[in-house]
């Protein structure tokens, strides 16, 4: 495996696996990792990434899970590559499907309302908060210059069978609007959990469930990061390094 | 103060603050005083307590917080009756003011977009969820036979000033409903409370304060109850009595 310039090959420190990961562009962090060990994927079920970056929700999904298939969507072309070169490097490339396209654009290769599961870790950021990066291929990861949040729940809901969930993990002040746009396009949540920092501080991400078609009622849970002593919790453990 | 048959003068913990309470009637819980007392009221500002009950929030607020008036609007003429002759064991009669009517009906007595705060504790349960209590007058309190949820949502708007704040406590299964129907009517959630009651338990409550016409962003909280060795935590003790 040839890496081009600026590309690292970083340990995902589970049975093996590996990813590319390149300078200038968006490494991915624990809140991915996260979202993939937390989603509950059913034995052969088709699973949509939505803005798959270097793959990594979508390898470890494939890695942890009876998933059939993971397709993953990314609009960054090298971004894109290197997931495919990821892919292969773990052999899952029977699983593991990367196209390079805008989800909205993307009908050509995927149909609305055949996936299981959705997952996604989309651009935290509003266009207008806080300062650029200067780095305008990590921007596109963290930003909704390219795409919204209302774009990514609705495509979410339109290519989930009726019945199927959808996964985000995000930021905690945006949860309002989350649950709002997730209800108007009948994703109904079913699960949420908060992750706060430390005991006593308040959640800085959260990640969200919701059921495509459900009735409500909710389950709202939290997960504690670190202890204290700055240790990482157990439970915090377990889902970071979930085998 | 003569109480009626059935009834019950209750101390409260606070300033040697007494309530009435009946037999056969609903009795508050410890969710109205975590209410009460985590409402954020400006000095002089005029407080709506939607489906007051025996008057608990509305006799807390006035008493603990600089609030100009607080008005308790009580579907049941028994429950009214109580509240009333608590306030005045109270002498808070000149800051609180208990109206027995059905909020939907209340415009006679107060007026749309008057109020700066609107504070409720409604009746959590759907009509269809569970059994019956066997107590109609209780079964009023706890469950949406009356009114519903969304309505709750939608005269608390109406009462509101732009500007102005709604604060609610309810069952952490309906958060998905409450966010969506506060959104819908414009009350934008500004502040949401996970009440756990320990580590490691999911949400049973959450306290969710909207405010009228803002912009999205929240903050995400979370209040643990009780210790390990079931001894309560500082944080719910503090807020329980707070003073």
């Amino acid at each position: 495996m040839n890496l081009i310039q600026g590309e690292t090959l970083d340990d995902l420190e589970y049975k093996g696996l590996k990813i590319i990961q390149r300078d200038g562009y968006y490494h991915f962090t624990s809140d991915s990792v996260l979202l993939a060990n937390l989603a509950k994927i059913r034995k052969g079920a088709r699973v949509l990434d939505i803005g798959a970056g270097s793959g990594i929700i979508s390898i470890l999904i494939a890695a942890k899970t009876q998933a059939g298939e993971v397709v993953g969507v990314e609009i960054q072309q090298e971004m894109a590559d290197m997931a495919v070169r990821s892919v292969k490097l773990n052999n899952l490339e029977d699983r593991v499907k990367i196209i390079n396209s805008d989800i909205r654009d993307a009908r050509g290769e995927i149909e609305y309302e055949s996936f299981d599961a959705v997952v996604t870790n989309p651009p935290y950021l509003k266009v207008s908060s806080g300062e650029m990066s200067g780095a305008p291929n990590i921007d596109i990861s963290r930003r909704e210059l390219n795409i919204t949040l209302e774009e990514i729940i609705f495509y979410g809901a339109r290519y989930l069978k009726f019945g199927g969930s959808f996964s985000m993990v995000h930021k905690a002040e945006r949860l309002g609007e989350i649950i709002y746009i997730m209800t108007e396009h009948s994703l109904i949540p079913k699960r949420l959990i908060l992750v706060l920092p430390k005991r006593g501080f308040d959640a800085d991400t959260v990640i969200i469930t919701g059921k495509k078609g459900a009735k409500h009622g909710m389950k709202a849970e939290v997960l504690t990061v670190y202890n204290p002593d700055n240790t990482m919790t157990r439970e915090a453990s377990r889902l970071y390094n979930k085998e």
